[in-house]
C-alpha cells in the first residue's frame, strides 16, 4: 500500500479525502500489526477537543431496505450540510452469500455526495477479513469530524448486539405489515431499539404501514420501562416523508439524553466494552505468534491420543513465557 | 457439592449412576478451577482404550420437535440396547425466555429409562453458565462408555457451527410443507446435515411430508457434491416410523466413513478446534486473574479520554508478566 508522508495524510484526512480515508480504514482492518500501528498513531494524531458525532446504528430484517434507507435519509441529512461516513457490521460475513455493502451500486447516489464516504464491510479478500475492528474505524470518523456515522447490521444473528455497543441511538426499520411480519423480529432487538421505522410506507403499503405503526405502538406501550422516550415514525425512501419529523425527534432526543448525562454515560460503557473486547484479541493474536511452538506441541500431543488437562495447557504456556 | 471417595466417583459413573453423572458434568462446568482439575482428573482416569461411542448432532429450526424427535428415536435406540446420553448447545442461552432441556417435563419418559442420561442445558443459575465446557461433557459420557450421545441444538444462531464440531453425524429435522417452509432453513446448516429427516410424517401431515421429501432430494442432489452419500428419510414420533430404516442407514453410513478413514479424519479435526478454543478460553481466564490490576488502570485511563494503541495495551500487559 503506497501511503503519504504522515503529516500529508492527516491533513488529507482532515479534508475527507476518499482516497486517504480508504487507506486509512484499511490499515486498521488489516491483520499486519505495523499497519495496525500507524493508524493508531493517525488516530492519535487526530484526537479532536471536542467529539460532535452522532453515530446511529440501523438494523432490520434482511428485505426491509437498509441500504435504500440509509440512500434516501443520508441525503437528506447530507441536504442539512451533514458529513456523514457508513459502515456495515457483519460479523457473519465469511457465511452469507454477499457482502452486504461491498456491492458497489448499492448507495451509489449518497457515494457520490461531498463529505460523505461509505465504507464497504470488510470481506474475506481484504485484509481484514471479518471487519472486527469496526469500533475504531468509527473512532477515526468521530476524529476527523463526521458529523453522522451510520452504521449498519446485516439484520441476524449477533451483529446488532455489536453495533449497539458502538451507536449513541439505535434504529429499527421495519416492513410494514400484520403482526405476523412483526414476529420476524427478534424480541431482543425491538427492546433494544430507540426508535422505530416502518419502512415502505408509500403507495399501497401506505394503509398497513399505518397500521404496524399503531400495533409498534401499543407493543411499545406495554414491553418498554418509561425511561428512556422512544417513538415509531413512517417513512418513505421514494418521498422522503417524514425525514424532518424523524430528524427533529433524534436531535430533541440526543440533546435530552446530553442532558440527562445517559448519552455520555453510554458512550463510557462502550468504551469500557470494547477495551475489554479488544484485549483479549491482541493477547490471542500475541500468544498465537509468540508461543506457536508450545501450541503445536499440545496439540500434536492431544491428536495422538494423550489427555492433558486444562491446568496442564495453562501451565505449559506459562512455563513458556514466565507469565 | 458434596463428592464420594475419588475411586467410588469413578466406579459409580462406569455404572451410569445417575446422580454421579449430574456431579461430574456440574463439576465440568463449574467456573472454579478446583472442579475443573478433578473433572479433567476423572475423565484421565476413565480414558477408555477403544472408543465405541457415537456422537449424532440434531439441528432444526424451533418447533420442528427436536425434544420429542429425542425422546421417540431415543426409545428406539434404548430398545436396541443402547446405553443413551443427551446433551445440548445453547450458547445463546443468555438471550433465549427459556432453556431448552431444562424444562423437566421433556423427554421425561426417555430420561426415566435405565442407561439413559439427559443433561439439562446448563442456565445462568447453575455454576457453568454459558455451557461453554460441552466438548469435555461429551468426552466424558464416551469414556464412560454411553453408546450413542445426541447433541441438540437451539436451532438458531451459531450453536449448528459448535455442534458440527461435536458430532460424527450431523441430523437436520424438517417440518412437512412446501418449499417456503424449507426456506426456514439457513442454507449452510442444509449443507452442514449428512442425514435429513422430515418429522411429523403422520396423520394429515403425510403428504406434506412426502411432498418435502422429494423437493429435499432434489435439492440435495443440485447442491451436493456426492463425496458424502446422504439421505432423506420420513419419521414420526408417534409411530416409530422408519426408525429401523434409519438407525439402518447410519449404521452403514459410519462403518463406511470409518471404512475410508473419514470418521478419524473428523474426529482428529476436530480435536484441534477444541484444543484451538480451550487455550484461548484458559489464557483469557487466567491472565482476567492475574493481570486484574493492569487491565484495571488500562481501562481507567481510556475511560478518562487518554489514548491507548494496541500496540501499548499489549505492551503494558506483557510488561507486567514478562511474557
Amino acid at each position: 500500500m503506497k501511503l503519504p508522508p504522515f503529516d500529508e495524510f492527516i491533513d488529507k484526512l482532515k479534508h475527507f479525502d476518499r482516497k486517504m480515508l480508504s487507506k486509512a480504514f484499511t490499515l486498521n482492518e488489516s491483520t499486519l500489526e505495523i499497519h495496525n500501528d500507524l493508524f493508531d498513531s493517525i488516530l492519535n494524531a487526530l484526537k479532536p477537543v471536542e467529539d460532535q458525532s452522532l453515530v446511529i446504528g440501523i438494523t432490520g430484517i434482511p428485505g426491509v431496505g437498509k441500504s435504500t434507507f440509509i440512500e434516501s435519509f443520508g441525503s437528506y441529512l447530507h441536504q442539512l450540510g451533514k458529513k456523514i461516513a457508513v459502515f456495515a457490521i457483519d460479523p457473519s460475513s465469511q457465511n452469507t452469500q454477499g457482502s452486504i455493502l461491498g456491492d458497489k451500486t448499492r448507495m451509489e447516489q449518497l457515494s457520490r455526495l461531498p463529505n460523505v464516504f461509505i465504507r464497504p464491510s470488510p470481506s474475506s479478500n481484504q485484509l481484514g477479513g471479518l471487519g472486527l475492528n469496526t469500533h475504531k474505524n468509527i473512532a477515526l470518523a468521530k476524529a476527523i469530524g463526521f458529523d453522522i456515522i451510520l452504521v449498519e447490521t446485516v439484520g441476524v444473528g449477533q451483529s446488532e448486539t455489536m453495533v449497539k455497543e458502538l451507536c449513541d441511538l439505535f434504529l429499527l426499520l421495519m416492513m410494514p405489515g400484520s403482526g405476523d411480519e412483526l414476529q420476524g423480529v427478534k424480541k431482543g432487538i425491538m427492546e433494544m431499539a430507540n426508535l422505530l421505522i416502518v419502512h415502505k410506507a408509500d403507495g399501497e403499503l401506505i394503509e398497513a404501514a399505518e397500521k404496524s405503526k399503531k400495533e409498534l405502538e401499543a407493543a411499545l406501550h406495554y414491553t418498554r420501562d418509561h425511561s428512556d422516550e422512544n417513538a415509531v415514525f413512517l417513512y418513505s425512501s421514494l418521498t422522503q416523508k417524514n425525514a424532518d419529523a424523524i430528524w427533529n425527534w433524534i436531535e430533541r432526543w440526543i440533546l435530552n439524553r446530553k442532558k440527562n448525562l445517559d448519552f455520555y454515560k453510554n458512550r463510557k460503557k462502550q468504551d469500557e466494552f470494547w477495551f475489554d473486547y479488544e484485549w483479549k484479541q491482541l493477547l490471542i493474536k500475541h500468544i498465537s505468534e509468540t508461543h506457536r511452538d508450545t501450541l503445536n506441541d499440545l496439540q500434536s500431543e492431544i491428536t495422538k491420543g494423550n489427555f492433558i488437562s486444562r491446568k496442564q495447557i495453562i501451565e505449559r504456556i506459562l512455563y513458556q513465557s514466565y507469565l
